[in-house]
């Protein structure tokens, strides 16, 4: 018997602890995989990739203590030696290596990718079918280090905002918007589906939160094989009430980016650096009408507007365009969609109908978020059922909820995925999603 | 067209606004639900229900500037009015009431449950099949703010050690721990299954990463009926490198309760006294071997040992019952676990490999954690699948990640509602499911 009283501590150490000027001349003790060696005569450079980044280990032939032979590229390893500063070493630091001690060997020779090179030069398929090697390039595994710092943003941005986490069930009876694009499964002997959306669950917890939020998969079963199209993502999704309007959604959405950039240029500058990313000015986002923006684009592009109450992904691309050229953003906000457009659960525009209160965000080109008020009046709830010719059947504890009083309330989704892509500069949202599922890949 | 520049500021105060001593005396003006309205002659209390809790309006007939007939439970209200201080009301304050504005009015008068009475004297089965009606009550509610801080203590006291958050696919071809108990789709005519952990994803990133985890909805299509066992549910699972053995693994478990007590106590002092919970001592946790516990326990309570190789729920209730009153601890570390009862990936005892470097972390007589060090050697690993019989099917890339090296490394994986359950002394985990999904129940 013995006790645990907390984290071992470790003599091992890390870049960042490496870095602090004190350690310089010391004796240190390092791990790491053994990402490349590079010979030069009687000299050696073992460069372990640590978690921080990259570490320069010089072996020199009779001074190391150790045979060159000993150490192979993939090996992970433990290494004493000298730390001395050099202006050519990542970080500006390498240790002069004494001894080492070999704490695991692969099994294979040969890599099935250049990992050790800056640029990984090799197809997506190729990165996606060795995906937990490609990963290991260090470009390669940066964008999921911004797409940790998003979510972290989200978070911890809400929280400031008195919005509580949630987690609410995956597998359930039926979806938010419809039967269309449903995964079916069987629980129980019973027909069950997966969930294209938290919204339900969300907006029934405003009643007992008031501001909540959640970070989790959400699963679409859509045909699309396109580059921005993915059968299961990482919603980012939260729902307030009390709003005095949908611009107050926009406006959470707008806090959370400026959080965002802030936290990423705090915390993540490794990783921009890495990828060589310049972060966007969020200090102020335009919103401008569906129908007006269309309008424009229309005119500056002279392109022929087809359906009014549609957008295309061109005419998408051309709003931003748009945006960029006239209000320098990247991000803009398009609102009031047309309400054919939009689920059941939007709240029409009382001046037109056939408007919602509602709006995407787009950035660079491309849909983000789609967010809005949404209806909190039962009797409301209820027409617009009617109405759509909607079946009310697997919606009862839903529609309930708003027979005992909701207050006003909207909310968002982002699609992590697509905000790390356009983020990081990718144009394939499979780049930015450690596993993705597609229409031909459930593995690995 | 607008600009966006943030969030937008409301001129409505939160409880702990309302609660610096500057406003007292001062007009106030207030939103949230009417929780419950007192009648006393021709003074009423309205209680408004805010996310921070319950704030009390005075109502006078002739003086309010309304009337009392304006106002029914379970709308939602903006009032205004001048804050006082009284020693009576929730948080020493109430606001006397001049005017509202009704936000929303529900279109029942019914209350299926008794929201605001202090304790939901109602059935499990009524709790759930009203959840979001029940969970208004302030002392369900407070449960799920709990939960948030676990969450949130797990990923920020992570962070802080290096870790990356990864979000894999819950969708797969093929799950960590063979063939049962897996819920299965058609994911565009092919076979699919839902995951049941994250394993194999979160050890192929420790070879990028280090240390990662990873916060998500696992699936178990177990059969069982207990008040222990969901069939959807949310694990916290941590991953990390470099470990000098399995201890490492208990040690970092130890760090974060050390971390998420103080948390709690430091962020959710208003639900931990809602719910009168008092914070486990997690300064030392007692670690002990399976058999040797055995032992202990079946000469202590005199319990013949019915199979040296199991552990049935009784003897982990005795395990704990026995941490406490030798130790005084309420969590006791169980190691060694036998090598049957371990999935593919647990690297045996190498002294007695009958026994695998693993543990189970009890906490008040049930198993919330399992967790151990990993095989990180190839050929052991297709040695192990081979004495198992099983196929390395569905492994490929799984294997291939061992064979281009990977550092020693363990983990865990812990069940979120059942360390909830645990700490808010709750005796069934449906208690402490949002939603929870179980043989009978798929809604709401």
């Amino acid at each position: 018997m013995e006790f645990l009283t907390g984290i071992n501590k470790k003599d091992t150490l890390e870049i960042s602890e490496l870095m602090q000027a004190e350690r310089i001349g010391q004796k240190v003790k390092v791990n790491g995989a053994v990402h490349t060696i590079r010979h030069m005569g009687n000299v050696a450079f073992i460069i372990l990739r640590k978690r921080e980044g990259l570490l320069q280990g010089v072996y020199e032939e009779g001074v190391s203590g150790f045979s060159l032979k000993d150490v192979r590229e993939a090996d992970t390893i433990e290494a004493e030696g000298i730390l001395e500063q050099n202006e050519k070493a990542p970080n500006g630091i390498e240790i002069r290596m004494e001894s080492v001690r070999i704490l695991s060997e692969p099994a294979s020779e040969m890599m099935p990718l250049a990992i050790s090179k800056w640029k990984l030069n090799t197809s997506l398929d190729a990165k996606l079918n060795y995906r937990s090697i490609a990963l290991r390039n260090i470009r390669e595994r940066a964008k999921f280090k911004i797409q940790e710092g998003i979510t972290r943003a989200f978070r911890d941005f809400l929280y400031e905002q008195g919005f509580t986490e949630i987690h609410t069930p995956k597998i359930g009876a039926r979806s938010a918007e419809g039967g269309a694009n449903l995964f079916r499964l069987e629980y129980f002997h019973r027909p069950a589906i997966l969930q294209q959306s938290p919204q339900l669950y969300k907006q029934m917890m405003v009643g007992v939160y008031d501001r909540v939020f959640e970070t989790a998969p959400v699963f679409r079963a859509e045909k699309h094989n396109t580059k921005r199209h993915l059968n299961e993502y990482t919603s980012l999704d939260f729902e307030m009430g009390y709003i005095d309007g949908f611009e107050d959604i926009m406006a959470m959405e707008t806090g959370f980016l400026q959080y965002m950039t802030a936290l990423l240029a705090k915390d993540y500058q490794r990783e921009l650096k890495v990828l060589n990313i310049t972060l966007p000015n969020v200090e102020k986002i335009p919103a401008v009408r569906f129908d007006e923006i269309k309008q424009k684009v229309s005119e500056k592009y002279e392109r022929r507007i087809k359906n009014p109450f549609d957008l295309e992904p061109e005419e998408e691309q051309l709003i931003s365009q748009y945006a960029k050229e006239e209000w320098d953003s990247d991000f803009v906000f398009v609102t009031h969609y047309p309400s054919k457009k939009r689920p059941f659960y939007a709240m029409d525009d009382p001046e037109d109908t056939r408007y919602t209160l509602s709006f995407d965000l787009l950035y660079k080109g491309m849909e983000i978020t789609t967010g809005g008020q949404r209806i909190h009046d039962y009797q409301m709830l209820c027409d617009k059922l009617e109405a759509r010719g909607m079946e009310t059947e697997g919606l009862t504890h839903y529609l309930d909820t708003f027979k005992h009083g909701m207050p006003p309330h909207g909310g968002l989704g982002i699609g992590l995925e697509r905000l790390t892509m356009k983020l990081v500069g990718e144009d394939n949202v499979r780049e930015t999603t450690l596993f993705p599922r597609d229409l031909s890949r459930l593995e690995p």
